[in-house]
């Protein structure tokens, strides 16, 4: 057919969420590989480390401590990006219509998901993962009530691959009086589908891909998470919500645990895939915290992780993906063909 | 004054060739740092291996043989994204308007920088680079002159931790049938800017530029190199042609000499700054290769490297980073400072 002839040889697919195409280079990981290997990231015992700031009862930067929690802990960053007020003097400027700066103020703030130092995402019983989804809707709501902020952005990185400067299970959350560029480029997709079609992008998209099947890696109630056909990193994924919710505030009790539910999913089919402790960056985008309804907006998580062939030899998003466009090395179809045939069940626990 | 106020506390700035907010956090490199290592990358004395197929004499994958060459040598890519056609059937397909794809045709191409193995642009004689210059330039020319191609993307990836998956000195040539996304955003934007005000965007900001100086690194008759104001990663540059050069098509043999003296300008300071042999991807922006004028655009090199705190510690673009907007550590100026300070002579011949 047109699409097995398309499909296994160089092509490129658009993603209407983010105005961007991908290139899609099928087979390419045949090519010899004599570049960085990275280690595995195994799984440790030590429920508690002394050295970590993030255990409960350790000392953190300026003589903060950190208190004997017992499921989760949120605290201001102590070296946060962003600080809630700009400093006296500090204004715009633009020496030349070339040269704009302003000041930008928000909050940085870290959660820690369980007190144990060893644990993951994928390792974490469903009711410790719904602890970490009721307060990531308490922030959400909390940070959003503040008129200075604009958005709130809930992410993960998780692995040292990834850039975690502590393998504590911990997210952040940074909230900044501007939308940043992703979701604000994200909100006018939605917002231009709307005006349009008069329906939500990402609802149609789902149900599409629910139709096909082909993309689709599993579901609940209350999400399903696909690897997007317009997917970048080699194992992304989407996760999506299937009613229109906007944002965590739209969140029932059920919502709560169905997100926590597909996370734990989505992360031990991660973590089968390789037999490792898969590392990923995470987040989500959801509708602004500024005046308005925003009825054009979808709650959805990206998964960004960037392991390719192994456990130790991740994607590299260099040269031709850094000054050109996008490109991957195997098809969507393909990775989530793998994700799917892996146990829904941690391999640990075999 | 403001700019200190501002400059010294998180602010946002703006990058009109890339229409992108950038979040500068000055001071955040104090954070602790229990996150990935990596190994610094030391100098080699193996100037010929028995295993790296792009050494001469050696054998390549299919049985295709690197010959004996004494400067540079080009081949197609033995694993290339890239082919020249589309197979039968391959049509494009949007079995939903939300799911888009078409065929995508090119070349993609490896250019050894020189025969011997452990050698680095930063350790190559001016003479020895001018020979890659010329051979890009002859590429650019040739892949242009093809009716199947719109756009020729030259870059490097210079390091395992950039995913350059051989050590042996070399660049690649993608060229695409569509002109990808980074060069057509550009493209749009020089265009938009010399409709409004009738001169070159990246004219007017290298002439503010050369009257700041704060940010100037290096220079010579023919280029310059800046910290840009947007930039992104750390020690990120900008190579500016002072002429208005839309391409290595208007490159006379003086431009030539001068370009590959700014290129070894730039990456002895870059070894220097960290007493490593730094990684980087860098690449080339210039005029597609589609008919037309394309006068408005304006020859320029990006170097983005990885390193942050040290020739161990890197900078991570990834959670607020890849969901929310680019986010830097250390302010432009800073890092302009720094890069200044260091020897123009490489640290290895002193
Ligand atoms: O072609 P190489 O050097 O094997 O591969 C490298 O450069 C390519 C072009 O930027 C990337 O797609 C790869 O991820 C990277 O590892
Ligand atoms: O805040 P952390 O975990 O120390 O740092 C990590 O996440 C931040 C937010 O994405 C990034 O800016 C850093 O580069 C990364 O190392």
């Amino acid at each position: 057919s047109n699409v097995s002839a398309l499909f296994s040889s160089p092509h490129r697919r658009y993603n209407p969420l983010r105005r961007q195409w991908v290139l899609v280079s099928p087979h390419r990981t045949q090519r010899p590989w004599q570049g960085e290997v990275n280690q595995a990231t195994g799984f440790s015992d030590v429920t508690y480390d002394a050295a970590c700031y993030l255990c409960p009862g350790n000392e953190r930067a300026g003589g903060h401590k950190t208190p004997a929690y017992e499921s989760v802990f949120v605290f201001d960053n102590d070296y946060a990006a962003l600080l809630p007020e700009a400093p006296a003097g500090a204004e715009s400027t633009s020496s030349s219509p070339l040269l704009r700066a302003e000041p930008e103020t928000g909050r940085c703030r870290v959660l820690c998901f369980h007190p144990h130092h060893n644990l993951t995402m994928a390792r974490m019983q469903p009711g410790q993962i719904a602890r970490v989804v009721e307060e990531w809707q308490a922030q959400y709501r909390e940070l959003g009530a503040d008129p200075e902020i604009g958005y709130v952005e809930i992410f993960e990185n998780r692995g040292a691959l990834m850039g975690a400067s502590n393998p504590h299970p911990h997210g952040q959350i940074w909230a900044t009086r501007h939308v940043p560029d992703e979701p604000a480029l994200e909100g006018e997709s939605l917002r231009a589908y709307r005006a349009e079609h008069g329906g939500c992008l990402l609802c149609d998209y789902l149900a599409e891909e629910m139709r096909q099947q082909t993309r689709v890696i599993c579901e609940n109630e209350g999400f399903a998470v696909v690897v997007p056909w317009w997917a970048v990193w080699p194992f992304e994924t989407l996760v999506l919500s299937k009613r229109h919710l906007r944002s965590m505030n739209d969140f029932s009790a059920a919502d709560r645990a169905a997100l926590a539910d597909i996370l734990r999913q989505t992360t031990i089919r991660y973590d089968n895939l390789f037999e490792t402790s898969f590392p990923y960056t995470m987040g989500f985008h959801q509708a602004p915290v500024t005046p308005g309804g925003h009825e054009e907006w979808h709650f959805h998580a990206h998964y960004y992780p960037p392991l390719l062939r192994s456990a130790t030899v991740r994607k590299f998003m260099v040269g031709f993906e850094m000054l050109g466009m996008p490109q991957r090395d195997i098809t969507p179809e393909s990775a989530a063909e793998r994700l799917r045939a892996v146990a829904a069940t941690h391999f640990m626990d075999r």
